[in-house]
Order: structure tokens, then C-alpha cells, then sequence
């Protein structure tokens, strides 16, 4: 099999669980690799409501170029994994290549820390719409967000929502 | 007693337990009256590090005029708070009065929120120094700057230096 369908999904301690595991399923079933990374492979990471996720591959056994496309669920997750260069040259990799990139609650502070929101129609978590109009985005408060390769949400209610954009995205993408 | 010695701390859940305990024991120490305040006065809030904290006041039932300074710690709790306006509210108070703020860590997200921190020298927690750049603040990764009445810091590491310029910026104020 030679098409990629790999997206990668950056998570760390603290993700909120449902906008890690609901996009993965959504993703699962439409045929789609979501491959969790973090520091190593075969860690346990725990959710924000303390469900265990094992990691698929390190971050320093990956590059951008293995995947098509980067999903970053949002709770304590993205501002822990912005801590570290190696996460925010990952997502930054992304947003230069054009390839899309799925964002929902807290997930555009990677983007915030990989200055690639400026002039970006965008959307987040409340309190992160902020620091987001600061970092110069043009921002708002609605279930979804999509601006050409760039997916972004709020927050679990939005879920479904979210998950049909990420898919109506990757069609445009694989088909 | 007639001086007001009462210090505001607005804390949350998933507060840097050290960030609060260890300000709040410096300042007992030397004579003043930190107040934990939420949403309801007796509530218990848990920290980060699975600590009960009990708040004295509720944020309905306070004014930024009964405090002569406020404190903010860090952990997740600031995240929290500025998604309620009260407590953004409150916070600008203290900027607009020119009154000592104290923000550690991920505490100047409220001051963020607050849209008081353009033009100001500060630090904050390394991910925060991001936002605080974008939202216009003059940033330098030290372990405090005092810039006029705003005196902030950037983790646990950094509390003692952090207590010491808190303990100097009120020497100023009431004596």
C-alpha cells in the first residue's frame, strides 16, 4: 500500500481525552492512520480525565514528511508539549508545508509558539481566542473554523462538528 | 486595626500548590493577611499536586478596594479563572489603581486577558513568555522583574526570589 494516510497527532499528560480519542476514532474509520507521538514509544501518557494512551512513535524517530496531515487535541497537552522546541518545529513544519492541520480547544497554542497564526482565520478554546487576537489572528467564536489548510474548534461539544471538517478536508487531500 | 494588611490571592483549581503555599506562608510571616479567593467562601479547591486549599472569600463578595495588592499564582488555575469575566475584572482593578500584582508563572495569562500587561517588563512561565510577547509586553526570562507596581516570576525554582520582591514592593506600600 502506497498512498500515505498517516496524520499525526501530538499529545503529552494532561490531552482531554475526548478530542484525543473522538477525531482518532472518526479518523480510524474513515481509513485513516492517526499515530500518536510524544517523547518515546510505548509510553503511557494519562488523559485530563485519567485515561492511559499509549504513544506510537517518538518524536525523534519522526518527520513531518511521513505524514499528511497533524491533529492537536487541546487540554493541558498543548501548552506542556510547546515547552519543547522539538514539538513546535514539528507543527511549524506543517503549517509552512500547507498540509492541514486539525486544532480544537487549547491545540492552537502549539500554533501561537510556531508564530503561524498571523492573519489566520481561526478559532479556540475561550480563553485561548485572546492570546490567539494577540498573536494576530483573526479570530471567531464559532463550533468550526476551516481557512484553506488550517482546522480549528473549541471545544468537546464541537466534536462532531470538527471531525466532519477533518474529514471533508482529507478527502480533498487523498482523493 | 485600621491599616488594611489583606493581600487578594485568586486561585483555582489545579494551582502550582507551591506558588500559592509558599507566598502565602511569607506573607503571613511578615505580618499580612493573604485571603483565597473563588466562587463561594469554604469551598475546597485542589492543586495541581492534589492539595485542598479552602477559599475565605467569595468573588461575589469582595471589591479590589478591601486589598491593598494581589497575588497570582500558576499552574493551570489562571487558565481557569480568566474564563470568567469577574475575576478578569477584578485583576485589571488592581492594574488600573497602579496597586502591587504579583504573578508567578502562569499567572500573567489573567493580566493577558485583562489586556494590562502592553508596554510592561515582566517574565512568566517559558510558554507564557510567547503569549506576553504577542500581547505587547517587554519580556526578559529572569527569575523576577519589577516593572513599577507588577512583580512577576517564573516557576517553583524562582520563589524565593519571588517572596523577597513581594515582601520589598509592600515594605513600600504600607510603610
Amino acid at each position: 500500500m502506497a498512498e500515505n494516510r498517516r496524520i499525526a497527532v501530538l499529545v503529552t499528560d494532561g490531552v482531554e481525552d475526548v478530542e484525543l480519542t473522538s477525531p482518532r476514532s472518526a479518523l480510524l474509520k474513515a481509513g485513516y492512520f492517526p499515530i500518536l507521538i510524544e517523547d518515546e514509544a510505548g509510553k503511557i501518557i494519562m488523559g485530563k480525565h485519567d485515561n492511559p494512551f499509549t504513544i506510537d512513535e517518538g518524536i525523534d524517530s519522526v518527520s513531518p514528511d511521513d505524514f499528511i496531515a497533524l491533529l492537536l487535541p487541546g487540554g493541558y497537552s498543548p501548552d506542556h508539549l510547546r515547552e519543547d522546541p522539538r514539538y513546535v518545529k514539528f507543527t511549524k513544519a506543517f503549517m509552512d508545508a500547507g498540509k492541514p492541520v486539525f486544532a480544537i480547544c487549547h491545540g492552537p497554542q502549539l500554533l501561537i509558539t510556531a508564530d503561524a497564526v498571523k492573519g489566520r482565520h481561526m478559532t479556540a478554546f475561550k480563553t485561548i481566542q485572546v492570546d490567539l487576537k494577540f498573536a494576530g489572528a483573526d479570530v471567531e467564536d464559532k463550533t468550526v473554523v476551516v481557512d484553506d489548510n488550517l482546522v480549528t474548534s473549541r471545544t468537546p461539544k464541537d466534536l462532531q462538528n470538527f471531525n466532519e471538517a477533518i474529514l471533508k478536508q482529507l478527502d480533498g487531500v487523498t482523493l
